[in-house]
């Protein structure tokens, strides 16, 4: 059996990093929320982009491209979309390219595009994500490494729920899953919070944040669960559907 | 009321450093219960060093000097003890300056020596470090921060646990206390997880190496809850005896 480990920041990844394990994402709040749901609203692609202005640059060159994402919780000026999962609705995205910014989220994928296979996970496409890893966990596999990507450096506490609600679920499923500490810790914490509710992610530091920006009815939608049957998988510079063959 | 934080990694010093806050360093499998263990037997003072090399320049310079720590888990060549705290009996270490050097813990022990107040903690002292920081914690107080020293850059279930019982502790005693999301995470851990044992932390990624090179009964004494009375605190150079005014 492969082993599944989970990085509690991005910064564990210079101590051990990925190899050729399947490399799965997590920002619940709100990077991979609003890419899975995009995604599910048939937006052609997302490109993710580490800067504001490289965002920018990046859109000129792209017919019909869309620019979205967040700095302090907000859209940047000129921008067409925030990072609110709530706008990411089929008649504003369906066919367009994406290319997203944000805080947190997509400077981690931005240092993660070389690994073999990369997806985004949240609590919205758990249940597919899982399913997806399978094959890469069991015995031969290439394993599997959950990164939470955190909050400015510092753990994220909705990011970890998300990511040890992944571990509970496929070790529950695959006997003798080999876990490494981060799993297991991340696994512990999810059992002791239970499912994820807009409450409990609203006590989080990014939750307060949302609040604060009154946008806290984001929150309802980041704890919905396994309602999304998309995985945003990383192919030639973009996030794509992925994880659908199995509707 | 003051703010109390565990961070899981050292990395997260970067992102927020610990301005005029207390700083507490925990690495239970060894070198925080192992250096509390050698204070309550009476040695004079404990000098981290970072590497091999400079523990044994360090220690050549003071009289009487004992060599103590470990790589790999086991002493060094020469070196006068390991990193075992059943090794740090009385009648070995009272009286005597240490010179001691980890894997993990005396590195981070050194990246914060300039903090204003820098103590050590582990599952034998939580009681005791507990009451010290309690002052530091109401209304107008510096506010805390627990450091998990981690395990080569990666997540440590022990050191999450310990800082998570930390916070359990004081949470309970004092009303109001603001938690940071890396202070909830571990807070929900060890409630997840309850009191330490043996067995539990064998099954960590530290406790797993210990049981390879037959050191298992270390885990024991890291284990045991509240039996010193002794904070380490940093006084010039040194981590010295401290947390004991109140027997």
């Amino acid at each position: 059996m492969s082993a599944l480990d989970v990085y509690w920041l991005p910064a564990e990844l210079a101590a051990t990093p990925p190899g050729n394990r399947v490399v799965v994402v997590v920002d619940v709040l709100r990077a991979t929320t609003s890419i899975s749901t995009a995604l599910s609203q048939d937006a052609a692609r997302v490109v993710p982009a580490p800067t504001v202005e490289r965002a920018r640059q990046i859109a000129r060159g792209i017919e019909g491209a869309l620019l979205c994402g967040e700095r302090q919780g907000l859209p940047p000026e000129g921008f067409d979309l925030g990072n609110s999962p709530r706008a990411f609705v089929r008649k504003v995205v369906s066919g367009r390219p994406l290319v997203f910014t944000t805080t947190n989220g997509t400077a981690v994928m931005h240092a993660l595009e070389g690994v073999e296979e990369l997806v985004l996970a949240c609590f919205r496409n758990g249940e597919a994500v899982a399913r997806l890893l399978e094959p890469d966990l069991v015995d031969g596999g290439r394993g599997a490494l959950i990164v939470c990507a955190g909050r400015r450096g510092r753990v994220s506490m909705d990011d970890a729920w998300c990511a040890g609600h992944l571990v509970g679920k496929l070790a529950t499923r695959l006997e003798g899953l080999a876990l490494r500490d981060g799993a297991r810790a991340a696994r512990a914490l999810a059992a002791r919070l239970g499912a994820p509710t807009a409450h409990g992610l609203g006590r989080t530091a990014g939750g307060r944040s949302l609040g604060e920006i009154e946008l806290q009815d984001d929150l309802s939608v980041c704890a919905a669960l396994d309602d999304l049957t998309v995985v945003p998988t990383w192919r030639d510079g973009a996030f794509v559907k992925g994880g659908e063959e199995d509707p």
